[in-house]
């Protein structure tokens, strides 16, 4: 089926709106007035700009307030249409949208509503329009999917349809499966948006809070299914306000935007990418830097072994169990300090899944970085994190390990090490685009959005993992545009004795964070532990949690760049990450870069 | 009466939190648990700092779940109460919040909850504590105020009392008159803040989007009346969550935080500042700019005369029937490109009105800059506007205008030319505490925030002003902190022929800002116009709008640094700005920009 988006969902002029769609791989777009109004182009030169793009306009959007008026008012607004029309001739648009009314003056009368819109409908058809009515959810008499399509059946126009748009049916919480009753020749456009659930005044939620399908908290795809058995045939279209993507710039968003439709169409059995592989686990975290000393201190304080050295880049591999973290200070990597700028992730199948994320508009990074070098399939991740499909010793499929060159045994003390989690701040513009990259690409499956109570701010955080725990990536968002890059990645390593590995640290000399001594006088309020355990704690600054589960200890290192590192210590299938203790952490870390710096 | 601020409501480390407060002119704080938990002081020493400070901790906040709980639950909520009673003796607090329990243990039973807070109580009075027991407004059994003080008053308990908070109370639409009932010894504790009038959740309402009173949409001076008729004589102590708050500095948002509860205290009859002396009109606006050049060919163009210079600087008075414009090139001044920088206030009561501003907590400048200076009253506003508190040609009172030596005579033509408004762009995290100041310390009066569609995010707006429109001042607002200072200020100068004075600006060489054709062919639907009307507007880009009222006619001059002008005709009352019209100027500013950069 035909992809759409209407040009509201982008940011920018309307010809930047238009380019974007077109290079994201739409189909068509839906013109929104006021990005005409305000475009110096005239109606012929958009039609033309729309034909060298190869967009078509599937919808001119919107008419309002006009049925189920006296009839002096209807007149005023028949020629208001009259215009319109006129100009939907020049742009070579030949759908419009009319909303149900929300006029004060529109009377509760769905025949007159009917007769006026097979009246407005006629109009049209003498322009050889065709116009497509939708029930807003907060129009003022007419407000459901059914109720607009009673009225538009009674009106009996050729020249009029119905539009469906699945805020305005999912939001009011109406039944889809009635779409079902509706011949599909009538649908004559289908507009898509999905919203986070939120309790609050519908039009303020539709204005504001729209996202993509799948970012959001709708069963669009549910909806889709039943639209597509009534028999619709006509394009699916992203209509989506959103205060985000207003700020965004147009060309990530509308690609966002096609990668949502695109998992939207396979989801419904539209589309059929390569199937998704999701990763079984870690295969290494790779940290950039412009100088290897500090960051190597740390993971040699850890316990970490330097095991290999990269054959052609000044790249080394150091690993402790199954943990392995790469240090590069490479020079084209060290313009940004210290951090965390590549992840591999073991695949079941490494070139299906690059093969997956290129057709979901992942960038695919060039395979070989240098001659010599393993064939490795990598994808940027949308905050640039490159994103490694390995078959770490699978052979025969190729090993990212063949590219290193052993320098010293691994180590076998210390007990089962690996990377528990990662944690990536994600660009302010980016955080749903994200969890549905993560999502839709990867086959992660996102937990709930958490806000956690910085001093300076709230932060939020999102984890996506596998089910049973193996690969979990928390994508961390910042409360303000300015602090995309300020914010710390980090890298979280799961051992089984979190009180060893945090003692044996600050005997190498690395110093954990500190922990205030109030935090563990709550903890003795709220939690009862055997003799000398909480001492413990406090002893090293190791903060703990609980849940239905089981329970979760977990400490810090100091920041190298914008990285630190974190012990974490999961037992009895203790499922979260920490969060109650994250004001603490965050807090005391804003206080150590206080300190530093004064 | 003693004035508190909650920790929660400022943003930083406890430290910073405390010395803002202080700094401010609170008396007191409530410690909110969580700062203390992620402090490094010792509650020895936060008591310590406080006492330095002459901050008083009025209550430590909050305890949660606690009553109505099945025996053994209870027990343990106890063991948690025993523990922070032990640090609230070690930091001297005598008041704790507990709040209606959330628990899904909790049971529907107020004998039991009543049974439970006055063993709580037991326990407290042993540690000489007192327990402010509050209905949350999602509190799961008991959520209302009235509710809470039954329960209180059947547990009957010296050391239990009611703590009231206007926006649990407001926000559930509850009458407060009721508050009268409840003896005032028993009220232990009032809590204050306001909010903006959403219809949403109200936990992600209250969590979020809490204002300081007179800020928001509810009568929190009607309540504390209640409260106070009761006989309630504690602290005026301010809780607020909100999310804008969070990310700004501390000390700021503590002066906003004061000035509203002294606004409040005056509106209640517990403060007396000297009285508002609202202004009459615009006596000038003040340009500063690295360069006069520009800023003068738009002025001649416009048709103004420099008719006077300043004695002692670099300031040019540019004069047009009541329109004044200074145009400033000193050196200090020319840091930040064209800006308006300050605005004089015909006030009939110069001194006066700078005497409220001081007592409101705004900033004074010195009466004189110069030696031979004229003396004059002014004051910043919290977006660093100079605000000049002027008496024009009102002896005996000093003129600013006897700075100024004659240079030419002022011009006889060109109709009755004023200052019909002025739009500030706003610091991002200012933009309430902007609305509150306009209104408390000038007089001015707030109308609606609206939000325009910017091409690149969405812009609000908000008007301060006199009831009869002498003074009009939009406050203006990016979408992100990141915009603070890229936003256009702009002058808007009324005359009774805008047709003319555009053609007039352009025949003199001034280039209007060019208006899309498609807007003037959507004016054509939209209303009827007289023969050649619509051809005029469309020849100098005048834009169009119409209310309930009269209608509005206004064009624009180009930019200069951040400073652009407008020609407005108001005619048959038109009350607004032009709001309908400002996503077409504010592309058409977008496209101008983008051409001369490219």
């Amino acid at each position: 089926m035909r992809t759409s988006i209407a040009t509201v969902s982008l940011s920018g002029s309307l010809t930047e709106k238009l380019t974007a769609a077109s290079r994201a791989g739409f189909d068509g777009v839906e013109i929104f007035e006021n990005d005409l109004l305000a475009s110096p182009l005239t109606p012929e030169e958009i039609r033309a700009r729309c034909a060298d793009l190869g967009l078509s306009i599937d919808l001119y959007q919107p008419m309002r307030d006009i049925e189920a008026l006296p009839e002096e008012e209807f007149a005023r607004a028949l020629r208001r249409a009259r215009h319109k029309f006129e100009l939907m001739g020049r742009l070579g648009a030949d759908t419009v949208l009319v909303c149900s009314s929300v006029s004060p003056h529109a009377l509760d009368d769905d025949a007159l509503a009917a007769e006026q819109l097979s009246r407005l409908a006629g109009l049209a058809e003498d322009h050889g329009v065709r116009v497509a009515y939708e029930a807003l959810a907060w129009g003022r008499h007419i407000s459901t999917y059914d109720h607009a399509w009673q009225v538009v059946r009674s009106a009996d126009h050729p020249a009029l349809g119905t539009c469906l748009d699945s805020f305005h049916i999912l939001s009011r919480g109406s039944d889809p499966k009635g779409i079902e009753d509706i011949p599909g020749e009538k649908i004559f456009f289908l507009q898509l948006a999905d919203a986070p659930l939120l309790a609050m005044d519908v039009l303020q939620w539709s204005r504001h809070y729209r996202c993509f399908p799948g970012q959001g908290g709708f069963d669009v795809a549910g909806l889709v299914r039943h639209v597509l058995r009534a028999g619709y045939r006509g394009p699916l279209s992203l209509e989506v306000f959103n205060d985000v993507f207003r700020q965004s710039e147009a060309g990530p968003t509308a690609v966002d935007a096609r990668r949502s439709l695109l998992t939207l169409q396979e989801t419904v059995g539209l589309a059929a990418p390569p199937a998704p592989a999701p990763p079984t686990g870690i295969a290494f975290a790779e940290l950039v830097t412009p100088d290897a000393a500090p960051v190597s201190a740390v993971l040699g304080a850890l316990g970490f072994t330097r095991t290999a050295r990269h054959r052609g880049k000044p790249v080394d591999l150091w690993q402790h169990g199954e943990a392995r973290v790469l240090v590069n200070t490479g020079p084209a990597e060290r313009r940004d300090g210290t951090r965390l700028a590549a992840v591999g992730l073991e695949s079941p199948d490494p070139a299906g899944a690059a093969r997956r994320a290129e057709a979901l508009l992942a960038p695919v990074l060039p395979r070989r970085r240098a001659p010599g070098d393993a064939e490795l399939e990598a994808v940027a991740a949308p905050d640039g994190t490159e994103l490694f499909f390995c078959a770490t010793g699978r052979s025969p499929l190729p090993d990212w390990r063949a590219d290193f060159e052993d320098v010293a045994p691994a180590p076998h003390d210390g007990g089962p090490w690996r990377v528990d989690h990662l944690s990536l701040a994600q660009p302010w513009h980016q955080f749903d685009e994200a969890a549905l990259f993560h999502r839709s690409v990867l086959g992660l499956r996102p937990q709930e959005s958490v806000d956690v109570a910085d001093p300076y701010g709230l932060l939020r955080s999102r984890a996506v993992s596998t089910d049973d725990g193996a690969v979990r990536i928390a994508l961390t968002v910042g409360p303000a545009p300015t602090d995309d890059t300020a914010h710390a990645q980090h890298l979280a390593l799961a051992t089984d004795d979190v009180v060893a590995a945090a003692r044996r640290y600050r005997e190498a000399g690395g110093p954990l964070l500190p922990i205030p001594a109030n935090y563990y006088d709550d903890l003795a309020a709220r939690f009862e532990f055997a003799d000398g355990e909480l001492e413990t704690y406090r002893e090293l600054g190791i903060l703990y949690d609980r849940d239905a589960h089981g329970t979760f200890r977990h400490c810090y290192t100091h920041t190298v760049g914008r990285v630190f590192f974190e012990l974490v210590q999961r037992d009895g299938g203790y499922r979260g990450y920490g969060a109650a203790n994250a004001p603490v952490r965050l807090a005391a870390q804003h206080a150590v870069r206080a300190f530093t710096a004064g």
